[in-house]
């Protein structure tokens, strides 16, 4: 493996950069619609910001469809890991809770295209695409919810509460204000969500996700 | 005003019949709707079923969306003197917040093509658009979370919350299960929401919110 790595960073740079392509494609894409704060992207934009020929992301990922289902697969992969890491600490899982609340909203200030793609790609979509990616995005979450919330059950610290109750209200609770436009700028005149608003929401979100799980006193 | 109601009952019946126009054909928008539980609808669908001519749609409405827009209005106004009954009665400001919940999960439920609605109009529509509804459906329930909370802490039982983040918060953990149809089904093998799911998600709601805004003990 050593022996083939060194082989084509010495005798194939171009060899070497195809191989990274994918990962470079991504890679662009994300970071254009970082900058634009929007989902708007073209295949064009694609290549020049990667350097790379646009028809790649024909060769890679089939469409821009594509490309964005991959790099949403991506970025649900990176989280997954963290939600992994996150529910072996030896924290409490009401210390659990709210960092993975936390986590939720950060990623979605980090990333504002993160929350657009879910909606278009998992609510806008073909029933097909809606599937795929679920099966990468919305199943690994629940199972983390699913033992997290068992942890706490078993832990005195939570009530029995239902997965799926407890999926869509936290996620609803947390999507809404980074989804809600329209209603962001002309219900309450604010612009943009800040960083100021998104502690708020986690102070707030915590207090809610709490006020439905935590074991009832006596 | 009330001859004038005899006068064209008795003189001119398809006169009285153009008058009731726009109500009928907003009817019969949302009696397809929930009959196939879809906002997908042509003119002609609306046509067949008030047994008036698909032309009147444009004349009264302009086009199929500003015949969705007036029935997201008409659906809004009946909600928004609902919310303003609840507000006057006599009752606790927390009984007041679990009633809303109440009552938004039920509007839901009975009219799945409202929560469509609102998301095409609001969330997926141009800014115009999106300003338009934000104007008649958002701002009069801010203002009425706005009075309420204000009630709540007035009374000793809130603690002082963002009406915003309230906002936000308390739609998108209602909206989302019944928004998410592609989780529900591939996330969870639930074909739809069911009148149970509904009193389970009223119930959880509800301790969510209360965990966000009743006041702290001591």
């Amino acid at each position: 493996m050593q022996v083939q790595e060194q082989k084509s960073a010495v005798g194939a740079p171009a060899g070497r950069e195809r191989g990274n392509a994918p990962a470079r494609l991504l890679a662009a894409a994300s970071a254009v619609m970082i900058e634009r704060g929007s989902t708007e992207l073209t295949l064009k934009d694609v290549a020049a910001r990667s350097g790379l020929n646009g028809a790649l992301v024909k060769y890679h990922f089939g469409s821009k469809t594509g490309l964005l289902i991959a790099l949403l697969k991506r970025d649900a992969l990176a989280a997954v890991r963290q939600l992994n890491i996150l529910l072996r600490q030896r924290i409490s899982p009401t210390e659990k809770l709210k960092l993975h609340i936390a986590g939720i909203v950060n990623a979605y200030y980090r990333s504002p295209y993160l929350n657009r793609l879910i909606h278009d790609l998992l609510y806008q979509s073909s029933a097909e695409v809606g599937q795929q990616v679920s099966d990468f995005f919305v199943t690994p979450v629940v199972e983390f919810h699913r033992k997290l919330l068992q942890e706490g059950q078993r832990a005195g610290e939570f009530r029995a509460v239902d997965p799926m109750l407890f999926y869509f209200t936290l996620f609803g609770a947390i999507d809404h204000m980074f989804h809600a436009r329209h209603t962001l700028l002309y219900g309450f005149q604010v612009p943009e969500v800040t960083q100021a608003m998104c502690d708020d929401l986690i102070g707030f979100v915590t207090d809610m996700a709490l006020g439905a799980v935590l074991a009832e006193p006596g």
